[in-house]
């Protein structure tokens, strides 16, 4: 089997804008995690951000929690996203018909392709849902860029790596352009230009009692995921900034190890 | 074949308070028609509702896409159901692991828990979505139900009736107490308590270009609808008020047709 590419490599193989990007940050900071602080204030989003941010390539949020949410949010988190340099990922699922994911991605309160360079949607409404967010993002800003929800990792779930994921695939193959990955657990196709994020991570395997099933950084990672996403692995950690360190080592670790450094 | 019963012998069996209600509030207003605004404005979600008010049996928004939402629309929306008599349904889509779709419905500037009666999710992340669901919604309020999205009518979906529609009618069994119904293009179980409801519905039969696909009134209620979910068939209309009286009028007669009367 060849070497796998490292992330820089495999940016250049990516065909949308904020998906280069994402590769990019992640070769430039050695970093492999993704932070979700999924709180319901302003004050908690951007005071944990600003916690961790050095050591993250993407912060993903739930601007739909937010009890507070408003530009100024939006604008305060995109100029940290420039100074500690992270990608933002919305993490809307979207999972509608194409006019309506339409309408939810540019209007209402959070007003989403405005301000988020990476949005994700579910393949379960048929393509329809890419080719309209397709639609309104790259319209907005060409540098936005879409992930896939191609497998879950919660319990019960029906996108479990089986038909379901593959026809997600075939969806992002069809849309090259705009969807850059998937979020999964484990990769699901070959293709370097394609990201996998990983959510479901935490130091120490285990549950939540709401269903959500947790695998440790180096296991995802050897399954082949390229980004961890943890949340409340690092929310509720007493020390923010040295947790978020550590699932930083030991994802950067696990990458290194694979690509054969 | 036993005849089916009417909608007001449905209700008494129905596990869940909000899904008795709708069932009585079609039986009183001789009426399957839910009418979606699918706007981005309060006046013009407003204006509408009280032109076709009258003639359906629940009103099913995107909040998420409106741009001034508010408390305000919120209550003068809850007080036209009180006067019309009418079901309010957010049609949110819930598609993330419990604990998100917690956040999600609790939370956020349009706090759907707090004022809507009906909402509804995917099937995608497994059980734990409705359990964390139901554990908001019915602590909010006893009158809160959820609708899971079983089929869907858009080109492509995944959701086609197959094996992921068998596992979420699974799942509304396993949840009778909180979800009563599904949103799906046939009736999908025979429980007489479960309500289904068909999007995608116009008086003529085609395509809207991102993906939807329309069938009449008639078609849908002669395959098991319940509710028959009109938009932008009703809203581009010339004449509101006397198209809402027409798909009316089709669907209520097809289901009386159809319990024989």
């Amino acid at each position: 089997m060849a070497a796998e590419l490292s992330f820089g490599e495999r940016a250049k193989l990516c065909q949308n804008e904020a998906g280069r990007r994402v590769l990019e940050v992640m070769e430039q900071k050695k970093s492999c995690l993704s932070f979700n602080p999924d709180v319901t204030t302003a004050a908690e989003i951007l005071e944990s951000v600003a916690q961790v941010g050095e050591h993250v390539c993407m912060v993903k949020t739930h601007m739909d929690v937010v009890e507070d949410f408003s530009q100024d949010l939006v604008d305060k988190l995109q100029k940290m996203s420039e100074e500690l340099n992270f990608v933002i990922f919305e993490d809307r699922k979207f999972a509608d018909i194409g006019n309506t994911a339409k309408l939810q991605y540019k209007h209402g309160h959070t007003s989403i392709s405005s301000w988020s360079h990476v949005t994700n949607a579910h393949c379960i409404a048929g393509p329809g849902t890419i080719k309209a967010l397709k639609e309104v993002g790259l319209a907005e800003n060409p540098k936005r860029g879409l992930l896939l929800v191609a497998q879950m990792s919660s319990e019960g779930t029906l996108a479990d790596g089986g038909e379901y994921s593959k026809a997600c695939v075939k969806q992002a193959y069809d849309h090259e352009d705009f969807v850059f990955g998937f979020v999964a657990q484990q990769r699901l196709t070959d293709h370097p230009g394609f990201v996998t994020l990983t959510p479901g991570v935490q130091l120490k395997a285990g549950g939540d009692g709401l269903g959500q099933q947790y695998n440790t950084p180096e296991s995802v990672m050897a399954k082949g995921a390229d980004i961890i996403q943890v949340g409340r692995g690092i929310l509720n950690a007493p020390d923010r900034k040295a947790t978020a360190a550590e699932y930083r080592k030991q994802s950067w670790e696990a990458y290194e190890a694979r690509i054969g450094k």
